[in-house]
């Protein structure tokens, strides 16, 4: 059989590649050039590779560089040129993990042209790299949930046309009379509606978490967190955001879904900006969200505004308070500061630290914070 | 009110930008650079820029060029520097309509670095541009259905993970005892399970005929056509994705979603090489699928395989026989040529050519396919 020969000669392209957006991948060479980026090695090492013979100068940057991300796209690794003008570099080994990624080629930053799978960002965009290593936030062969794109135009925010990702749990199909806790996950500065499933896996990590009974079944929101225009300043974003989550999002949501209903089926986590609009909302509200989780954000001298951080009495009616972030993320000290006073104080919280892989200010931390975050969610409602 | 003051100063970013992956937009200023690409002007022309002080020529190329893509990233337009090394074009005025463009960088085929509007593919990436003006294909302010990603491992395709977009009509959620037709959408060569939404706007499409009643209200499915690693043979590919389709994609959804039963609620349609494989499925099997389209695909000789384009009694089973493409296409004379053979036979089909804007082989042109199929289907079942 012609087909059955074909299939035997498919190797590695079929293990990651899929419909591209939404999922983890391998990149798949391109014909036209034979060039094949990335290459991830079976000792996690990474090989990137560019066609760019006139370039006199072209460097890789990633996620597993400490740094933040402006300074990641000007103190990359220096590639070299091959006689064919095919620059490469080597990088890791790595955590097995999904890493962010760019090339500067004579000062312009690019994602990397050979490779599909898209960093998707509300400017500019990069390349993702898996290194796959069975975790936990990789897709695997348990009853998969539902991602749905919903669009609406938004009243609150100046009639802009917004879209709102939702995850559905497996089984929301068929559980027709069930009514499901839900979590609102918020994305980061420069970020996308699509980034918690794009870039962070929630979909697949809460299937996961699911599947081992180490997670209450839940609806994940996850709107577009930049109510006004990118660069605008976060506080003034912050404080309109919130307006346009508490009137238009949740309204929205537990009128479609199936929800149910109270602040002990309400949780609320973000990441860096989104843990700025966390704190402003989850800290600010607590009537209405019994779950707050701050993933690398510091709040600084804020936390004096919250009575759930200064009142253990207040604090005791919060049914979990989450700070996660990576050992090497700047966000690290203040953080670390704040659960301390907290701690003092006798109010209850976890604080979870990364001190594995790359620790900075990036996704492969993130991951591991909902990782964390989810299995405390509704547990004992 | 400093949110209001705030407010006022929000002009186009809101207009467009929304979430990203599936929505048309525009883009936003690179804060670190100030570069606008895109720039749309109200007179329909387009300035492209892009910063690259060192390169010694840069081009710009897109849909709105006849000629394929392959030769499209050769015979680009020729940009001009300026003296802080920022080149620019500017191109049209162009047909509103969504475009995918790239930059050609001494060699460097690359999407629009400061543009987050991106056209994935299975291989590669691009950007997309939108010239606004009120098309079938935009949002607008009617009832919007769903777009849901389903994750699922496939055993017809060697185990891989697959995705499968399926589009849900305004309404699906609250009538929860009616049961819908459904569209196959196949898209072309290269290309990946969002392409109907992320480049096709299949859902907004759909939205749209269905608020001017043009459309009866259908389910959508479009899963990802590379049954075998990109490069492989497409006629190779088209069987085992027909086999792929038939077993484990039509089984899965009839299962999940409120389907109605039997051909007269099934169509399919695809184009370029997702047109190769409808003609494979839809006139291969008229017992499955009454309505049948082909966007841009010329099936040359093919036709003598199928009982339905040579028996006018086997066609007349037929509810509505397809085919659009565009002038510019080379795929147009061997289509038209087809067409003519049909009508002298007695064969009732509908023959669409789009003669304005963009008309090669290109997305343009493919919008306008699904608006004119879309009203053809189920509406008399």
């Amino acid at each position: 059989m012609k087909i059955l020969r074909i299939l035997a000669t498919v190797t590695y392209a079929f293990s990651y590649l899929s419909g591209v957006i939404f999922a983890q991948g391998s990149p798949v060479p391109l014909a036209a050039t034979g060039i094949v980026s990335p290459e991830v090695h079976s000792d996690r090492t990474v090989t990137f590779r560019i066609q760019a013979p006139k370039a006199s100068k072209v460097q890789i940057a990633g996620e597993w560089m400490s740094s933040n991300q402006a300074e990641r796209t000007v103190n990359g690794t220096e590639m070299t040129k091959d006689d064919k003008g095919i620059w490469s570099a080597t990088i890791g080994p790595l955590e097995a993990n999904t890493y962010i990624y760019s090339f500067d080629v004579d000062g312009v930053n690019i994602a990397d042209p050979v490779n599909p799978i898209i960093k998707l960002r509300a400017r500019t965009s990069a390349s993702l790299v898996t290194v796959p290593g069975d975790q936990p936030w990789e897709y695997r062969d348990v009853p998969h949930g539902n991602v749905e794109v919903n669009y609406h135009r938004s009243a609150v925010l100046n009639n802009s046309v917004r879209q709102i990702f939702v995850y559905t749990p497996p089984g929301y199909d068929k559980n027709a009379s069930m009514r499901y806790p839900v979590l609102y996950l918020l994305h980061g500065n420069g970020g996308v509606a699509s980034d918690w499933t794009n870039a962070g896996f929630a979909n697949y990590i809460e299937d996961n978490l699911v599947a081992e009974k180490k997670s209450v079944p839940m609806i994940i929101v996850m709107p577009w967190g930049h109510a006004l225009p990118i660069g605008a300043p976060t506080g003034d974003n912050a404080l309109l955001f919130e307006q346009y989550l508490l009137k238009e999002v949740i309204p929205k949501v537990e009128s479609k879904y199936r929800v149910a209903p109270g602040r002990n089926n309400r949780a609320i986590a973000g990441l860096s900006m989104g843990g700025g609009q966390t704190t402003l909302i989850g800290l600010g509200h607590p009537d209405m969200f019994a779950y707050v989780g701050l993933f690398s954000h510091d709040m600084g001298a804020d936390s004096a505004k919250y009575k759930v951080l200064n009142d253990p009495k207040a604090a005791a009616e919060m049914k979990a308070l989450f700070w996660g972030v990576g050992k090497e993320d700047p966000r690290d000290p203040g953080m670390k500061k704040l659960t301390d006073s907290l701690t003092a104080l006798g109010i209850k919280h976890v604080f979870y630290e990364d001190t594995e892989g790359a620790t900075g200010h990036v996704w492969p931390v993130w991951r591991k914070c909902l990782t964390q975050f989810a299995p405390m969610l509704f547990q004992n409602n």
